[in-house]
């Protein structure tokens, strides 16, 4: 919905008015709309127009290379007569005006009523119809137009540029909607300004199929696919209206409706283009982004535009608008870098001896319970990161031992548990990113460093002095202490733990649980503590009565560890204070 | 939330491949991330980093006058080290590294390793932290970075474009974090790819102040204020901190969170450049756009950098990434088109004879009635019109009857009703666009060019001869027939009751009461058909069973004139006859 608005009925008068005066440098308010500044040789003026709501379609578009005016409508409803007359006026240069619109009954109307005035005046006007949106209608000159509007406007601009007449701007229009087909999806409604309810709804876990650009639901409401299903529907429908003597050359346009992010856009884009390729087409300076928008309505639509000569070299001619830019001059000459070496070769596991081997089972067995774990919890960690963090921390846990379990899996052969823990932390810092991600990859990297491969057996110490090392590198990297509502509050007290039982000659898979549950404990205690380091700090009153995320997966890690220990105690056919290195039963 | 996606868990890695996709021509990838294509003299590489989930931040600010190249890591998560170095030795030119981060604890320690490994390697690597969030701590040096990252990274590209080596490219992004104030509002949250839930919600009529841009709650939840309030509450906290010895030329970033529309960007920037501007400051080449957003966050920040000499000169630089472009040769040399006429003139009324003037009176009335009616009715039009329409009808009715009533309140004077419903026809028109603005328009303009300002009296075979110029010039205009599920469906059967009862010798005022109940039960006979004109056409199946709005909102206005009839037949002192022109009782 609309969160920044004055006055509901003034929103498009008003947001005109903040164009007018950030783009001051380029282009003047007129009766009606905006008229763009002028330069050089007098050329046929091209007038776009339409209701407000389509940033930034339509006065977004006016600039060199594009629209010589835009005329301004209320939100989602034609201009006047009037005001198309006024434009039209103002933007004429003596060559006269084509103006270009949607094919909608009030712009149609409005427009023609224009068109004639100029007419009688002695203003030599003409009106393209932009109709590529093939969901509207089955006769191709009967359909609505919407993101084809951008390929079309980019023609009559270059065509005006290149100093035609007003018959050869029309005709260069022309040709470029009859090359013109579009398809959009919708995923969710547009609200109008001032209203708190959507104009309509597309049921949970559906799209509209072909909506139009006006907060018109869809011709159909359909399961919502895959991204890669998304991509075949589009490509599919867009390419069964390929004109007749379309050649395989085509501009494209992947359209955003208003709320769906850039970053879903580049996504769909990846798959659209490998199926469009596939299909035989090659791709001509794409374009990808919001260009003709319907509010916050969240939706997407493909628009391609088979190519001749002429409608290639307008399409891919300059252009510099508020909206849309291209200019040749900054890619020309570019050269990509020389390669540079890849990090992420994959290192062949070293000989190792029997028990680091071992050990090494142990350790895939610990990184797969762990995984499970963090799956298991990734949406409470979230919840619970959320409140005054930004609640990626089970995801991040998830992404973390998900690599590092890859990794371990993909060290083929008898690998030692040393290397691997190595291994599998620099996977995980590396996957999972962020300041868990790093933390966790240092805290196995140095345990791993710390047990070695080159062991007689690994015994209840070499675990503590492990845990020790991780601890040290934690704090070492982190720099936070005990007290800071961090994962040090869940450790910490974990470590002190698991030395006394172990200095008070418990074995180790018991003394590992009572350390656990201390680790559990603590954690839990950590709601009552303020953050005093890192990104949850300014948030410290809103953190109070919840327990860090950070604190809660260690817990939760550490407990995981104990399952696998008491599991292999369970089955086990050595003594315990060689647990660690336990590959259960002997085979018989 | 997010539609479009095949595995939460690679929606980082799909994005990064749709943008190298799409950018092959200006960009390649790298391990862990993009790295520019390359020209001219070697030059300090300028690298950004952070999370997805902010586009066109940072991946999209990879280019000519911009960044080097860009580390993308998991949405809203640090890249790891690795990832950080390999993108930095691939962007290398032979001169050093500078990285640009804002200042995030997993990112401070991921490009700090990265930074100490390249020096190690002989790299010149340097990290300069974005610190411009004044809302994310009261020390300067601690705080987080979000849009002020464009003035910063437009610094470093320009100074790196400059020929500057690495201490005087570092120095350049130092001076422009200096010189750097941001602060972020927020509507609503926003919601991981895979996450059916948003990380947090703001109250409904709230706004969250001081959003970060990790879906971070806001520090505090306050009502959301007017358009004005919003201004003044981000013009005021950020010149409140106003570095030392700031001059009064600034670059300011009026910056959308992702699902914040552009056209409420614009309305906001008006407001907000106004009051910069009171404040005395000149506002150098500001930029209104999304730039650094949180997934489908709802919301707004405000940044000002003051400049010096140079921070100008590098921010007015020529930049083209594919997130953020400046070209300062399309903008040269454009002069403003000449003044043209103004076609909103406000006409003065033409003298009028007595009973014109009386018919003037009755005009007025006529049209606030007809202008309340629609205000009461706004919402039920605009749901009808929703069903299968664009849900502007009840805008557009208020629109236009509020211009209609404007316009001959502004008519001083003794005027004559012909005139004045002309005006009236034109003001709506004018102001109401759309197809129903059109087509009410020129009835009413029909409708005075029927009555004339010259008779003697008005009666009641006048009111008849105006009702059908109107429809005419409806029928004329449209181009629909009867059965179409137009408003023609309740204004011909209405004209029809209306003509049969005044044959019949009924007087005005019952015949027109008789004829308005005829109106009201062709429009609910409409939900019957489906429509075969106009933009409902495509729709036609969910059209049926809901009534035409226009058919509706002609109903609703006949009604609303029989009812000014009958409270003047109440109060009449003259003949039925000529009740069309009754001033009400004569003064005593």
């Amino acid at each position: 919905m609309t969160s920044i608005c004055s006055d509901p009925e003034e929103f498009a008068e008003d947001q005109l008015a903040g164009f007018l005066d950030l783009h001051a440098d380029r282009l003047s308010g007129v009766t009606g709309g905006v008229v763009a500044h002028r330069r050089g040789a007098p050329r046929v003026a091209v007038v776009l127009g339409g209701g407000s709501g389509h940033y930034p379609a339509f006065h977004g578009l006016v600039g060199p290379g594009l629209a010589s005016g835009a005329v301004v409508g209320n939100v989602f409803t034609s201009p006047s007569a009037a005001h198309a007359w006024s434009v039209g006026k103002a933007a004429d240069e003596g060559r006269g005006v084509v103006f270009c619109v949607g094919r909608y009954a009030g712009d149609v109307m409005n427009f023609g009523i224009a068109v004639e005035r100029l007419r009688r005046e002695g203003v030599d006007a003409r009106l393209v119809l932009v109709t590529d949106d093939v969901a509207s209608a089955d006769d191709v000159t009967e359909r609505r137009g919407i993101a084809g509007l951008l390929p079309v406007v980019k023609a009559l601009g270059a065509a005006a540029d290149e100093g035609l007449d007003a018959d050869g701007v029309e005709r260069a229009g022309r040709d470029a909607v009859a090359a013109t087909r579009t398809l959009g999806v919708t995923f969710a409604g547009c609200t109008l300004p001032g209203q708190a309810e959507p104009l309509f709804r597309v049921p949970a876990g559906h799209l509209g199929l072909g909506l139009g650009i006006h907060g018109e639901p869809g011709i159909a409401d359909v399961p919502l696919p895959t991204a890669g299903g998304l991509a075949d529907l589009l490509v599919e429908r867009v390419l069964a209206e390929r004109p007749d003597a379309a050649g395989n050359r085509a501009a494209v346009v992947l359209n955003g409706l208003g709320a769906t992010g850039h970053e879903e856009l580049l996504l769909l884009w990846g798959l659209v283009a490998a199926r469009l390729r596939a299909e035989g087409l090659e791709l001509v300076a794409p374009a990808v982004g919001s260009f003709v928008t319907s509010l916050d309505m969240a939706g997407v639509s493909l628009t391609v535009t088979w190519l001749d000569e002429a409608l290639e070299r307008r399409w891919c001619a300059d252009a510099d608008s508020p909206g849309f830019q291209r200019h040749s001059s900054a890619l020309e000459g570019l050269v990509p870098a020389p390669t540079a070496a890849d990090a992420a070769t994959l290192d062949e596991p070293p000989l190792a001896a029997p028990p680091a081997v071992a050990l090494g089972a142990t350790v895939r067995e610990l990184l797969a319970e762990l995984h499970r774990t963090m799956v298991e919890h990734e949406d409470e960690l979230g919840r619970i990161d959320a409140v005054a963090g930004d609640g990626d921390h089970g995801r991040g846990m998830v992404k973390g031992t998900t690599a590092a379990v890859q990794r371990v899996d993909a060290a083929e052969g008898p690998a030692g548990g040393a290397w691997l823990l190595g291994q599998a932390g620099r996977a995980w810092a590396a996957r999972a990113g962020g300041t868990s991600g790093v933390l966790w990859g240092a805290a196995l990297e140095a345990a791993g460093a710390s047990l070695t491969d080159d062991r007689d057996a690994y015994r209840a110490d070499d675990a503590l002095a492990a845990v020790q090392a991780a601890a040290d590198a934690i704090v070492d990297l982190g720099r936070a202490s005990e007290g800071d509502k961090t994962l040090l509050d869940a450790l910490l007290p974990f470590l002190r733990a698991l030395r006394g039982e172990l200095d008070g000659g418990e074995p180790l898979v018991d003394a590992w649980a009572a350390a656990a549950a201390v680790a559990r404990a603590s954690a839990s205690a950590t709601a009552r503590l303020r953050p005093r380091t890192g990104r949850a700090r300014p948030l410290a009153e809103k953190s109070l009565g919840t327990p860090d995320a950070g604190a809660t997966s260690l817990a939760l890690a550490v407990g995981a560890v104990g399952e696998v220990l008491a599991r292999r105690a369970a089955t086990a056919d050595v003594s315990d204070d060689s647990l660690l290195a336990t590959t259960g039963r002997t085979p018989a």
